[in-house]
């Protein structure tokens, strides 16, 4: 199966969608977020699934669009409560237009993924409407988690797990089940790609708080130590407040809320020298191998020829930027 | 057919519903506002139109149920956008917790909205989906319009009553056709309906605008004037700017954004004062009779007999406080 080939079949969709005109000021944020790009890996996702089941995957391309059009919505509404400004490089809604706008956009956005779930057969539509909807409310519980804990003195490893899986991995794991669904897959089948989906989605979310502090800048194209400016109660510094010595933790404390732009190196520089000094790198990188393994599990438990299943497998390999 | 006995199974209905437990900062905001009350004239409407075509209606109570949801998420992202301090005198969501929790909460109220409506029978589901999604675009296309006027000088009144239609009007008129829809209404008969709704709703805003310069305060319940001290540009308002002198424009915008509390009594007073040089309040009643007439004629071209349509014709006529 060839990537890049449905990646083309995604973005040719994703360019024909018509949101509405009518008032502007309401469906032109909708064409400026979906215009911002990424990888489209959730429509990606189910298409591949899809692919698993049958060849033909024409009509899992309005429902694949349906579920990037609603992670856009999520960003949309996320970046008004972050306060984000920048979305990939540019301006985010709420800062190019106003709140209001992303806010009465996100909304529309919303209703339009659930109408293009709509042209599912007659007797799937309300599974995957149910499926869709539950996946949508954990992922606002996801959000609400994540802000919770933005104001929270301690956090543990297990309720940040939680917190990603449904803020993130919940919706990947629905990609890959709503393919299989959508091509008749059988419904262990379909189970056992969605927590595919979910493992691989924590998996991922660690790793992108692992590169956050030991990546290659040139490579990850953020900032590095980013989340350590910003305080972000990662799954780093939530490992690290677990097992610091009182001269550790003070450190980490002491440097708490410092943002002036004279002591960002310095500040990034000791928290990272208290990472090292607990293997918290090594850690992450065992939790990763956990989290992937377990997604590799349920890919080998699918009742299906390993060729069906390569294209997939080698997708998560690539994500994780593994050589096996 | 007994309205009261079908308002307490809205009631009871609504009183069943789960929306979610946690995290609770997400779940607790839908309980309060859905706790708040209000005529639930909507689910109403559905209960009506549905027993119109068979007595039993107890399969429409939960698509009921979801437009008095959706309605009410409506009103929790409104509220943000419009910086109310209340809702049905008790604080807003975004007041009593604050704007983030109103606009994650709202998100999972649509998507419960759209759960509630999973239970429709498959043969009808993309078909009710379809429209209910058409018509939740278009609420959130009225709001957009009522805030997009806010910023400009100038507002014809075809633009207000479009406004109005669409932030207002079309889920009433959605609400009634749901209800033949679910009930295996011909197509003719939903679509009267839905236009007799949407009238109605036209008629009910305006009614709206009216009283709130012409009506008995006792009887009202709001503050008479409040639309004129802020500045709001009814149909009363937009009348009387097409149709004024440039005495009584001067008049007018002499009065724009003045709040202090000294004046109010005497803005209020000026700016009917010219209402009443210009007829405003018959001009308004004759429009409500125009809407309100369109409504009845739709009623009238349903085929079935005078007693089906009576307790709707009744509500109709007791929703413009009307003898006849």
């Amino acid at each position: 199966m060839d990537i890049s080939h449905l990646s083309e079949k995604i973005h040719h969709t994703l360019s024909t969608l018509r949101y509405g005109e009518n008032p502007p000021e309401l469906y032109e944020p909708i064409r400026y977020i979906m215009a911002l790009g990424g990888k489209r890996i959730r429509p990606l996702l189910v298409l591949l699934a899809a692919k698993m089941y049958d060849e033909d995957v024409e009509h899992t391309l309005l429902p694949a669009a349906a579920v990037e059009v609603f992670h856009n919505f999520t960003l949309m509404h996320d970046d008004i409560m972050d306060k984000a400004p920048l979305r990939r490089g540019q301006q985010t809604v709420h800062e190019k237009w106003n709140a209001n706008t992303a806010i009465l956009s996100g909304d529309v956005m919303l209703v339009r993924a659930y109408e293009l779930l709509l042209g599912v057969e007659q007797n799937k539509l309300a599974k995957v409407l149910r499926l869709f909807s539950a996946t949508a409310a954990e992922v606002c519980e996801g959000q609400q988690l994540d802000m919770n804990f933005e104001l929270r003195e301690k956090v543990s490893i297990h309720e940040y797990i939680q917190m990603i899986t449904l803020k993130t991995a919940v919706l990947l794991g629905f990609s890959l089940k709503l393919g299989a669904i959508l091509q008749g897959a059988p419904d262990t089948d379909a189970e056992h790609l969605k927590l595919f989906g979910d493992n691989i989605g924590i998996a991922f979310q660690l790793r992108d708080d692992l590169l956050d502090v030991y990546g290659d800048q040139n490579k990850f194209g953020k900032q590095v130590g980013g989340d350590i400016l910003s305080d972000k109660k990662t799954f780093l510094m939530l490992t690290a407040l677990e097992q610091a010595n009182q001269e550790q933790l003070n450190t980490i404390i002491s440097w708490r809320n410092r943002t002036e732009e004279s002591i960002t190196e310095e500040k990034v520089r000791s928290i990272t020298s208290v990472y090292d000094q607990l293997s918290i790198r090594h850690q992450t990188e065992q939790h990763i191998d956990l989290y992937f393994h377990k997604a590799l599990q349920h890919l080998d438990a699918i009742d299906l020829p390993e060729e069906k299943k390569s294209t997939i497998r080698g997708l998560a390999l690539q994500l994780m930027e593994r050589d096996s």
